[in-house]
């Protein structure tokens, strides 16, 4: 159903992100803290821990980091123990489905401020065998049994993709290349190298037609966000949820109607963008979900930027770049700004806050108005997209 | 804040639980499955899967089954991806949180029908050692780092409360010698043997105090949950939810005022009285999260049985047994029905829906009218009390 809110619109009135990293030297809880600490006082008219009633924490695994139980653990470093709290967890779009309920809380006014608590500490598990492991767990049942991880499954997707509209590797590696060199203008993102198209096509395979550069890395991060039912109180620019959906798909790949498509986010922009009254024409920055390259591209026909099958022309022809007129990624993305799994649907909101604020420094989109996020769970069996206005 | 719900009271209409076991022969997807097909078909006029609009998850670690991203796999089971899902966690109160969602979710009008699935297949982990390091992750991190497990935690609460009231080891095993007498009655329970003080006070100590038969074992299990806003339409006879509350404290033990009481719990069994309008002297019967003895025993204050200190007069005097004024766990508890994390909250839920639908065969409270549960996480750092009436 599309959400009609019943006390004003809710806002995004602070937020603070860690820089994303390979490795943090902090540990899981400091992260936490690190960042919860930064959203309070990033809030310029103030905020007391006392007014905050609502804490939702994002996390993907409790292997990753080694922590459950972290509402309370977040409640007792603000030293309020009145915020009613829970953690989520719906595979990589935790983050925006800790958004998603907290919009709705709010909306209802069950709760006036939320403090929204992303993270994911990758590196405390030791192997990649491991890693992969933990992974998979977000495979269907019969996925996993035949050993399937993400990367074998988006391999199928940017085959049938490629197959059917004919995409090149070229193309995707245009998408690391574009996010590379977007990330390098971003002091928070994990890399902060170019890399260029020879780079990518000379990676080694890990799942053909993929490639290592087509695929974002394991990373460290800790994001938080304050949302608010009364944003005007703590701030005299939020930046305002005008619309926001959350819809599925199968868990299988293989269950999928069409396997070269992102349908639920294709659903989800829909719903979103009839709840803010405005499409893809109107925004001026999208923060989507580049697990691997082919993502991307699908994307921008999910969300209305390119027709079906004409994703991999925007990327050509530089429509997605920094400097075209419909800037993808300006963060980096997951695939160069890192992919901390709980924390980065936080962090893409994070990133249009600042930029619908002025905030984004040297990665700032010009005049941005209005900004977009994609952020989807597994091979999208989960998509929460959000549009956002200052 | 108090939820005053907007369109009607919201009822549970359906429930099932897989028997809990030591090891379960199903895959932990298997058991999900057996779980929500059980209870649409409980469901006495008939539910349609289009129906069902929200799906909520509850489950404590992902290390426990190997599975993420479980609510768009239960929406694929029930062939309905119209529906909107995810997980939450909040220790061994996630149960309860889903059931407080879906109610504030409900209660709002954003939907209509919510299936709520608890899970847990702690046999997936294979050593103790393991099992205990993920049990420690619900601790605060000054907690795990000196090495502190729930059990210790649990036996510092005990020596506490045991030196300021004068309660004997003989009354914590009093619980166990009831609760596993209750669960003989009910074919759901994971111990179906009657146990002595003489058994319990023999058995080996875990963390002074406390023994092994003060301790819930580890359990498989999964327990799936209808809940509706308009109950009336799935069945003539629906268990409501006259009050619900979810109360928090610190995450550390060593943080608290008091260590030797729940205090979240008291808090949330006050503010679920008052919602509902009525206190402990009008409901009939309670489940409530005795994961160790001495929670029993302290909850029995908590939620205003007994006075400050004299919870342990209520067992020796038999106030809460199968045949007492207040029968308390007559399911048997996490004590001996056992406790599938994840699941723990929603079994009690379906237990006393079970209750006041006299349902509950060979346990059957006679003439229950109200019930109440109380499923804490952790030590206590999340409680969550929800009080029902048929």
């Amino acid at each position: 159903m599309t959400l009609t809110p019943q006390n004003g619109r809710i806002g995004v009135v602070g937020a603070y992100s860690t820089k994303y990293e390979a490795r943090s030297q902090k540990e899981t809880h400091e992260m936490i803290r690190e960042a919860v600490e930064g959203a309070l006082k990033s809030v310029e008219k103030g905020i007391s821990p006392q007014e905050i009633d609502l804490i939702i924490v994002s996390n993907y695994s409790d292997s990753f980091g080694g922590l459950l139980h972290t509402a309370p653990l977040v409640a007792s470093y603000i030293g309020n123990l009145n915020a009613t709290g829970f953690r989520v967890e719906n595979a990589c779009a935790a983050g925006t489905t800790a958004v998603y309920l907290a919009h709705k809380l709010l909306s209802a006014g069950f709760f006036k401020n939320a403090l929204i608590v992303g993270f994911e500490k990758m590196s405390t598990v030791g192997t990649s065998a491991k890693s992969n492991e933990i992974l998979m767990r977000t495979s269907a049942p019969e996925e996993y049994k035949v050993g399937a991880p993400f990367l074998s499954l988006y391999a199928l997707i940017a085959r049938e993709y490629m197959n059917r509209y004919g995409a090149k590797e070229e193309d995707l590696a245009l998408v690391a290349v574009k996010n590379h060199e977007n990330a390098t203008r971003n002091p928070l993102a994990q890399f902060q190298k170019k890399i260029t198209v020879e780079d990518v096509l000379k990676s080694p395979y890990i799942s053909p037609p993929l490639k290592l550069f087509d695929a974002s890395p394991l990373s460290d991060g800790a994001v938080a966000l304050l949302m608010s039912s009364e944003p005007k109180k703590y701030t005299d620019t939020p930046v305002y949820i005008s619309g926001i959906a959350m819809k599925h798909d199968y868990s299988g790949v293989y269950q999928r109607k069409d396997m070269s498509a992102i349908e639920a986010a294709r659903q989800a922009a829909q719903e979103a963008y009839k709840m803010s009254g405005y499409g893809p024409e109107k925004i001026d920055l999208f923060e989507v979900h580049d697990a691997f390259t082919i993502a991307e591209i699908i994307l921008y026909e999910m969300l209305g930027l390119a027709q079906r099958g004409e994703g991999y022309k925007l990327i050509r022809d530089g429509v997605t770049a920094f400097t075209g007129s419909k800037p993808v990624n300006p963060s980096g993305g997951l695939k160069a700004k890192g992919h901390p799994i709980g924390a980065t649907g936080v962090g893409m909101v994070a990133e249009v806050y600042w930029q619908l604020r002025g905030e984004a420094g040297a990665r700032q989109v010009k005049d941005a108005e209005r900004g977009l996020v994609e952020n989807h769970g597994g091979t999208g069996a989960t998509s929460v997209v959000i549009v956002f206005e200052r």
